[in-house]
């Protein structure tokens, strides 16, 4: 019984504070998703296992928490399953549900559940926690929020546009500038791949290019060589290696390299496309970069990718990603319905903004003002004046007891309030209360009557 | 792959509407919790078995969803245990995490873990979701909400008032007048079991007392009877039947009926405090009614009982519950810190707040303005306009494609957008933009310059 007690391993408790610099980031984040015209979902936390079960690879799969059926669940295993005692096998019998595993197949399970009621294009947010049976480790949770907008159904480019339109405006808001957006096309690593002679090797071929960064050149070219990509073929890529200049040097680069495959023409006219536009209507403080080595999610992006790294002299994976999919909701039923989207990694972006000092001073605050505690017909005047203020949205508590009043105001410097107010004896037969600064330690008389009209600066 | 997908029993998905209306609600209920000076916290999802297993009684174990563990968890379970086949014992060797069944515990769980960061008295809030395998019905789901008000580490009875207050303020600004905040205290309870010599049967008592509205007189006496009570104690409960006449009156009735016993005495003066203190502090719209017939949770409260009643013209079950428990985080080794909490039934207040057309109209609007799409340079311009509108906190966007115009306008209808802007070729070369207002029809030119002026009255 008296065991102390802990949380599972991978999950958090957030403490007031915490819980606040969150909000603070989703208020800003959920602010700009509303004006760009976006509008809120939420789904169940736990969906029907054949919904999510083979759609994230089998990695994802072993990844899934499942739910124990409830009751007598051993009962619904048949006797050859239950004596080979496999937990695979045994598994699906016992299970029937399982925890979300990300925001993007219950949304396509969703859109193709109500496409009757929903106006496409259809432009959804939804912020809401995943769970995942990951090794835990730093930066990485077992629970965790996503925050996600997507638009389904509308092949055009302008929200590809938008969307980074939508990320500059959040990091901007947040006071986080200095992040650059990469850009890549997953048809042009199509065209990549066909003009060097690696078409067979898509998938070694980006999954390598993709360590660039981590394994250098050298690594790279050494990964292609060992998946069977030919030398001749690693040759041809060269450019890529050393790829430099504006974002429009770099596109011309592409585009002689690419003009003779169709794919990759094409992918090359949608980057220059986004990019064009993106130029002419101006970001506010994020930077674009094309970056070919970009691949997240291959099996899954279509078109644009993005992904958002935090800025330079700060150590942290990307902050943000997405890209566009031209099947989302194929997988239930429903084809043909394309959709662009990107994500906010909340966890990171918490952890750059500590790191950077960029939460605003005063927003965990949780109480401007505390009446002191002098005594039951004391407290009855103070609670009378507390709720006044709390009428005008003053956030303000009464000391529940007669403590001492050392003991009160070592409480108000823990809660750090800003100030206190002090309503003795004599005050009450004078009509009046002392306000007490904590931080400067001022105290000014004024009369009871007044306290609807004080301003709290905190 | 392409069966038609579905959702598990008893949960739900919100669409835009709903989760903008539960926001409202949200967003209500956050700022008095505010003003009133709690903080936020919030736990994981799932928690160690052990922290929820026991704690709600065997009908609660049954109702808790339990998780399976991950990878070959077969393995685990012992060949006696597996070879007995039963759910019961095989359950806890193959799964060691639980979904939340109430936000309590794991507030328990939290005080105790934290307990050396945390200033006493501490006040926090949570609204989060919590899971049931319960049967669902009509407004009771597999997964539902829990917005809870908590203090813990003092006695004051100036908490309960403030509780008290903090209903009447959330409900007062909802909009919904009228509710009856219930009172009852476990010490009144206990002295009226003992009073008329029904001591050793207060649960049953309690259990069939609470049925008074349900059965009536009739129905509780003879269930009392049914358990054992004798005929004589039930004769002396007489008075409780035809408590009536103004709260201080009952108190009146009460006072003398336990002054014999010392917990009922107890707890007649801690209602009498209650009910003083309110009434000299005074309510904004909330009725305060004792009831001796509440008994919510008996094993569990020490104290004060709260329960909410919806306004007398709707039909529906209590909207809000709590009271005083002496011994919040005993089961978790941490003695003698009392609490004394309040809960919002979310799900009810949505449904009696529809029922009642009580959400401000278009707090659903998730779109302000549509531009028009007459064409690649004529979006450009119109997407330059929108950046500058999102800006200033105009909900906007671009219809994507320049589709016919009749079926942009068909979308702007079903979004309810109240303002499109058409921007053609025309307006391009004039410099202006049409702004019509959906509503009235009524059409109005103005200089694209000045776009950053517009006053939206959605």
């Amino acid at each position: 019984m008296a065991r102390k007690p802990s949380i599972p391993k991978g999950t958090r408790d957030f403490s007031p504070s915490e819980v606040s610099k969150r909000n603070y980031i989703f208020d800003i984040v959920r602010k700009h998703f509303r004006t760009f015209g976006f509008q809120p979902i939420e789904t169940p936390a736990f969906e029907n296992s054949e919904t999510l079960l083979g759609k994230y690879g089998d990695e994802g799969d072993r990844l899934i928490f499942r739910i124990l059926n409830s009751g007598d669940f051993i009962d619904k295993v048949d006797d050859v399953t239950y004596s080979s005692k496999n937990s695979a096998s045994i598994a699906p019998k016992i299970s029937e549900k399982a925890l979300r595993y990300d925001l993007t197949v219950p949304f396509a399970r969703y859109v193709v559940m109500h496409q009757n009621e929903i106006d496409f294009p259809f432009k959804r947010y939804q912020i809401q926690p995943v769970w995942r049976a990951d090794r835990p480790q730093r930066g990485r949770f077992r629970e965790f929020y996503q925050c996600d907008a997507d638009v389904v159904g509308s092949n055009s480019l302008l929200q590809e546009v938008e969307l980074v339109q939508l990320y500059d405006a959040v990091f901007t808001s947040l006071g986080l500038h200095g992040i650059t957006i990469k850009l890549n096309n997953r048809k042009i690593l199509a065209g990549i791949a066909e003009v060097i002679g690696a078409g067979n090797h898509l998938v070694p071929f980006t999954v390598a290019l993709d360590k660039l960064d981590k394994i250098g050149e050298g690594g790279v070219k050494n990964e292609m060589l060992s998946k069977g990509i030919p030398e001749a073929a690693i040759e041809k890529a060269n450019p890529l290696f050393s790829l430099s200049g504006s974002n429009s040097e770099q596109l011309e680069v592409l585009r002689n390299m690419l003009s003779v495959t169709e794919a990759g023409s094409k992918g090359v006219d949608e980057l220059g496309f986004i990019l064009n536009t993106l130029e002419e209507i101006g970001l506010q403080s994020a930077q674009l970069a094309i970056d070919v080595t970009l691949a997240r999610g291959l099996d899954y992006y279509t078109g644009a990718i993005f992904e958002v790294a935090a800025p330079e002299h700060v150590q942290m994976g990307s902050i943000g990603g997405g890209g566009r999919y031209d099947d989302l909701t194929g997988i239930f039923g429903l084809q043909n319905v394309s959709g662009v989207g990107i994500s906010f990694g909340l966890d990171r972006i918490y952890l750059v903004m500590e790191e950077l000092g960029l939460f605003p001073s005063g927003i965990d605050r949780s109480l401007e003002l505390l009446f002191l505690n002098f005594g039951e017909k004391e407290a009855l005047t103070a609670f009378k004046m507390a709720t006044k203020l709390r009428k005008s949205g003053v956030l303000c508590e009464v000391y529940p007891e007669a403590a001492k009043i050392q003991k009160q105001l070592k409480y108000a410097d823990k809660r750090q309030v800003p100030y206190v107010i002090l309503l003795g004896e004599k005050e009450m037969e004078e009509g009046t209360f002392v306000l007490k600064d904590m931080r400067t330690g001022q105290q000014e008389i004024k009369p009871q009557k007044e306290v609807g009209n004080l301003s709290i600066k905190s």
